[in-house]
């Protein structure tokens, strides 16, 4: 959760249960601005996309909104004509309940697929949750809101001066502990700020954060149908308008990058199941593209994953990886570190002590540098390891109506 | 092992114990033919190549070999210069042994990645092999001497008459428990035939059998640096040559292609861990080539694997990999049905009873079929569960020298 929480003004933030899933989880949550906002999105590219996604992105059209709804424990995805009347109904009856336009509504869901909402508890949770606007924000409760598989809940924030002195706050909430879960569900994240900016330097600036954090981010290499982040700028800072890549636009950027960058860390180390974090490094590969598709490669990777979990210094593995990732390389330049231990030089073995390389593996935290010695293009993505838990947790979901989610565990 | 065993004339193949990996497991495997065979060969796509996969792609360019040398216990790839010589000289010293030429000798390993081959007990176990020559063939020995993983040996074989009235015999030994696996070995397969062939129909043959059977099966989804698919037809059967294809020719396709399906059915039912054969079905897609695109990626994906473990009717699973599949698709179009059971109807939930399509994932063999609705093209790939005994057999391998089999058992 980082140490200090920095809001940005005029947001109210909340997270309430409505029983969609569970009796006493929370799982309708809500973002609120005191005026409309400049908005900006990404979402899935999966082919089967969510009914939220759908609306989302139509209602994004104009750079504009002023709320976001959320609901876990119902994914809302292969649910048809029917799935798309309920989140026009949801936008609808929030948007009446907070005097604001539907068009200005974003919406988001995460949970099981091909079931639909019980309509009649979300409608109540929506008036319910209405009622708390004004009341002073629960981050915390959001986050908690959003969860499903998640063990811990996701917040960063981050605060700067822009040159005329005024302040500037970014707080990110986020869900993922796979990415993806289609049916436990999958990546959200919500991104509100108080600063004055462009729509179109807004969804650019968003793109670059969501580059290096969540699009470096694998935990089980599939794609959702629910993925969404969406960003919400109200302008309350009293900043100087930002309409290029002027100062004040950099120290924004870095500190976005920085928030998602610390949600997406998040995520890898709330893994299903997972017992580390993995940075996956790829230096000097011919292109930063090439870099990328190399290091996502390895870090999908089964039999690296469990390698991984065992700690086992087995970089055949990541040789074996390195050669199936559809990168040009020459095998015989090719070395390979675990932090800061080489063991493999040249495509060789390189001398090196495997109890040393099975200490670093030990660690919570492992770093894996790749060095193709070809270019200049390099890339790091973030994974965890791969466990019999993360099985578990994925099998015996079987004939749940909804996803319970227990505090503390990872599993259930 | 299928019923009979149906062996071609005029071949020897044996396996033994030299000590590579293991005191008692066999672990080096002879395939030698009294007279020199029309020969064809597919290897790893993988960029990184051993050193026995190098060498046998050059001595197949004439299209001609007489004899096969694998070894468990090392996969001697990674291993640079001092990696060749050592496959140079198994060659040269086998080919000594039995007086044929060296390149007419194709070369297999398997095992860990990034070892050299103790060369001593190896050149002592080439001699002792060599000189069983002669003796009745031991194809058992041969399966059990390529096996890592692997928990039962793998043996499929064929025979037909020909329109001269010519019995012809094919029989195919594999191993494969996981494929791939970089380091606990991979995928290769020996097809050994006395028809009488032209080298380029055997090199289609192979191609279009490998097509349905080993490019159908995922167990992980990786490529690993060693597979090999090796086949030598030494002419014994005495049929009239075959230049064309004629209906000899179409006789001998179909029997090769039942021999590596049943291949790859023995694979994937051995899959690491694996607890059930699962078939993914799609039909009706754009093309073929989309439809196998879209099977081969559900099959790798972990959370319908994790799924499929679980026996758990969660379709949502699949729609999400379907999205993902990078093939075109009408979501809405979409059909899903374990086994006979529809529970996808449009892209939306069907009405079917979860305790019967519950029911139908309990079983050993599972078949899930996507209808996509949008043309002619179909594909079938085979793969299997992925189970907490996956996790484990492949990452408790930590510090080991050599791979060690214990026969009956999935993991160790």
């Amino acid at each position: 959760m980082g140490s200090r929480l920095f809001l940005p003004q005029g947001f109210f933030i909340n997270g309430i249960n409505s029983g969609i899933a569970d009796r006493k989880k929370r799982d309708i949550a809500l973002i609120h601005s005191e005026v409309p906002c400049v908005a900006a999105g990404l979402f899935t590219k999966n082919r089967v996309k969510a009914a939220p996604v759908i609306i989302s992105k139509r209602h994004l059209r104009n750079g504009r909104a002023q709320a976001i709804l959320v609901n876990s424990g119902c994914a809302n995805a292969c649910t048809g004509n029917r799935g798309m009347e309920d989140v026009e109904m949801m936008a609808y009856d929030l948007a009446c309940q907070l005097g604001i336009k539907k068009e200005d509504v974003l919406l988001a869901s995460t949970g099981v697929i091909g079931r639909f909402l019980p309509m009649s508890r979300v409608k109540q949770g929506i008036r319910k949750i209405a009622e708390t606007v004004g009341n002073p924000s629960k981050p915390e409760f959001f986050a908690e809101a959003i969860m499903t598989t998640d063990t811990i809940p996701k917040i960063i924030s981050r605060q700067f001066l822009t040159q005329n002195r005024k302040r500037v706050a970014i707080c990110g909430l986020a869900k993922g502990a796979g990415m993806i879960h289609p049916d436990l569900a999958t990546l959200l994240c919500f991104i509100i700020t108080d600063i004055n900016i462009h729509k179109s330097l807004l969804q650019r600036s968003l793109m670059t954060a969501a580059e290096r954090s969540f699009n470096s981010l694998t935990i089980d290499g599939d794609t959702s149908t629910n993925d969404s982040v969406l960003i919400l700028a109200n302008g309350r800072a009293g900043n100087r308008p930002i309409n290029g890549a002027n100062q004040d636009f950099l120290r924004f950027q870095n500190n976005l990058n920085g928030v998602m960058l610390g949600l997406a860390e998040l995520i890898a180390r709330d893994g299903e199941g997972a017992t580390k974090l993995v940075r996956i490094v790829v230096k000097n590969a011919e292109s930063g593209i090439s870099a990328k598709k190399m290091a996502r490669h390895i870090a999908s990777s089964s039999l690296v994953k469990t390698a991984l979990y065992g700690s086992d210094p087995n970089w055949g593995r990541l040789m074996a990886a390195i050669g199936s990732s559809g990168v040009r390389i020459d095998p015989q330049r090719i070395d390979i570190y675990f932090g800061k231990l080489q063991v493999t030089r040249n495509g060789e073995p390189a001398s090196y002590s495997e109890r040393e390389a099975n200490r670093i593996l030990k660690k919570k935290e492992i770093e894996i540098v790749i060095d193709l010695k070809q270019g200049r293009g390099g890339a790091k993505v973030y994974t965890c390891d791969l466990t019999p838990d993360y099985v578990n947790i994925n099998s015996c979901y079987s004939r749940r109506p909804c996803i319970l989610i227990q505090g503390g565990g990872g599993s259930f």
